[in-house]
């Protein structure tokens, strides 16, 4: 009941146990599209170049950066927790010139705000994270991608720890680049890093003066991989593909809006036992996530030993706080498999047995 | 018995489906610190930064490059083959004047053609491919190893195919950089890229100007993530390093010089019935591989053709040439579990029968 990863079903784990076949077999190819498709739909896209990074969620961010960024190009990008400072570190990588919207550890970015820096910069790029996994902040989206596009610049987003756990629009959102990762709310192990790139993303990774700075992820060298061509890149994954495939269809059998309720539900159990203990969550209603939900350590109680203790007597991890919420918070996930009431109440009993002694 | 991935032993894919720990979790520490171990073990090294990078093998390239060469640098690079040529194009992208030692596809990369290109050059590295996987070619290191140090230059070697199916001597040879990947000789599935940098290497890396460009790959942030201080960088796709845990675990049990006789007696099984069916092998024999046989397509049969045949009628996949090989050429992989004289026989027999018809 960590930051991620969550708990794993059992035919995703049997999935990855399965023999392997070569990357390039006709079994694999097909596994493959349908993973592509897949994703597309919970992605809710439409877009070809959709697919798993052969990385973890961190190299899904360096994949959309490293094709869309040019050295000099002006970008702006929200900062309000760890991925946000992470965003501008790698942005700044690339050559990018880095406009930073920042807002407090446990808020959201604020569009008046994205709004004045974009008026300041003319950015050719506008990156914010969604799902906040370092704080639970829930940022809306809708508003910031209008104004991104507004002024012409491409608007790429963080959907870590967002997808599979509250509503993602790709589509609908005219988000020109997205990634994820697998080990959040799709239930699947950590080692790759769900992207897509829409049209007009596409289009500035193709028209570049300069060649993309890794070889490994350049979405140049990759379209002919996972695309019609399947020209050899690097070997994919194989196993953590069959997992990805599994947990995708796990998520597409229950539904996204199900799935969605189902987080929210089990995050209000949540909440309404945290508060009977005294507990209040860091992040302001209106702008909190379901999936993580950062919590008050009180007073006189020390993080650290409750957090051992709920691992050693009750075998529950959580997670801590990083950066200004180290030693101040708890975070604890509900995330795909892992949201589920029976954890919601397994927890709560633990926790409350921590504090009383 | 294509060139990887290759087969991968049972107890190495029940370990990759046990249910998942956190990759904070004291148990997971425990097992990332076996890991690098064991990795030293096989690597024959006593290099402290020595780990597997969250991605496939060309990431274990791409890691040893970014970190190690700064915008300007001279670097030598031997291209005998696919991966050779990726070297290059990969150090370019790092924005390093590259001088190439090019050999015909088929043939090592020769030392004294090396003494000529680091005397024109003065580079700051030296790179070469141990096991050349898409020809079959086996490069001896220790006189390029010794012209690289004699020049000041770093030495940089990819050891994706060779290690675990032929000697690999990291600390005898001085090697300061090597990578490799896990879906070899190995056997292990792919996802991880064991990497091992000496202390001439971390200096370089530590004393660079400009940062590295990859954030994914920094090893100065990975040294905190692998190190004794275990702070957050990415999430460490924790099923694939249980496999991994097991697989070196079967490659010590069975012991680093019986897998490499292993290999060398099933390649030389191999040889004599290729021979008795009439077919040759590409490379010649004081500078072929074990683990990777290139066979000549005879006159008058369609190479595609056979490899169908094989896999739908034998289910027995091997693999395709490449480049100036491709058409010409099969490439039979015999690495790590796939290295039986069953194996040998059934694939000979196989062939026979799609050559007779």
């Amino acid at each position: 009941m960590g930051p991620g990863p969550s708990n794993v079903a059992p035919s995703v784990l049997a999935a990855q146990a399965a023999p392997l076949v070569g990357h390039l077999d006709p079994a694999f190819v097909k596994m493959m599209e349908e993973i592509k498709g897949m994703l597309r739909q919970v992605f809710l896209t439409r877009n070809e170049m959709t697919f798993p990074v052969s990385g973890t969620g961190s190299a899904g961010m360096e994949f959309c950066f490293v094709n869309l960024i040019e050295p000099g190009d002006e970008v702006v990008i929200g900062v309000n927790g760890v991925f946000g400072t992470r965003m501008a570190d790698l942005a700044e990588r690339c050559g990018a010139r880095v406009v930073k919207v920042e807002a407090p550890w446990g808020r959201i970015i604020e569009p008046e705000a994205v709004a004045v820096a974009i008026e300041r910069g003319r950015p050719k790029l506008v990156a914010v994270v969604h799902a906040e996994t370092s704080t639970g902040a829930w940022t809306p989206i809708e508003d910031i991608a209008k104004l991104a596009h507004a002024a012409g610049a491409l608007f790429v987003l963080d959907t870590v720890t967002s997808l599979g756990g509250c509503p993602v629009r790709v589509d609908d959102w005219q988000v020109d680049a997205v990634y994820s990762g697998t080990q959040k709310c799709l239930s699947c192990p950590p080692g790759l890093a769900p992207v897509s790139l829409g049209p007009r993303a596409l289009e500035k990774a193709r028209q570049r003066k300069s060649k993309v700075q890794s070889w490994y992820l350049d979405v140049n060298l990759l379209a002919s991989y996972w695309g019609q061509e399947r020209v050899y890149h690097h070997t994919a994954p194989i196993s953590m593909n069959y997992a990805l495939h599994e947990a995708l269809r796990l998520v597409l059998a229950e539904g996204l809006e199900t799935r969605w309720r189902r987080h929210q539900e089990n995050h209000l159990a949540l909440k309404t036992g945290l508060a009977a203990l005294g507990l209040e969550l860091v992040v302001p209603e209106r702008e909190r996530l379901w999936q993580l939900n950062a919590v008050s350590v009180p007073e006189g109680v020390e993080e650290a030993a409750v957090r051992r203790r709920l691992l050693d007597e009750h075998r529950i991890e959580i997670g801590a706080g990083l950066g200004p919420l180290k030693g101040k918070i708890w975070r604890v996930g509900l995330m795909g498999e892992t949201c589920q009431p029976a954890n919601v109440q397994r927890f709560l009993t633990a926790l409350s047995a921590c504090l009383q002694t």
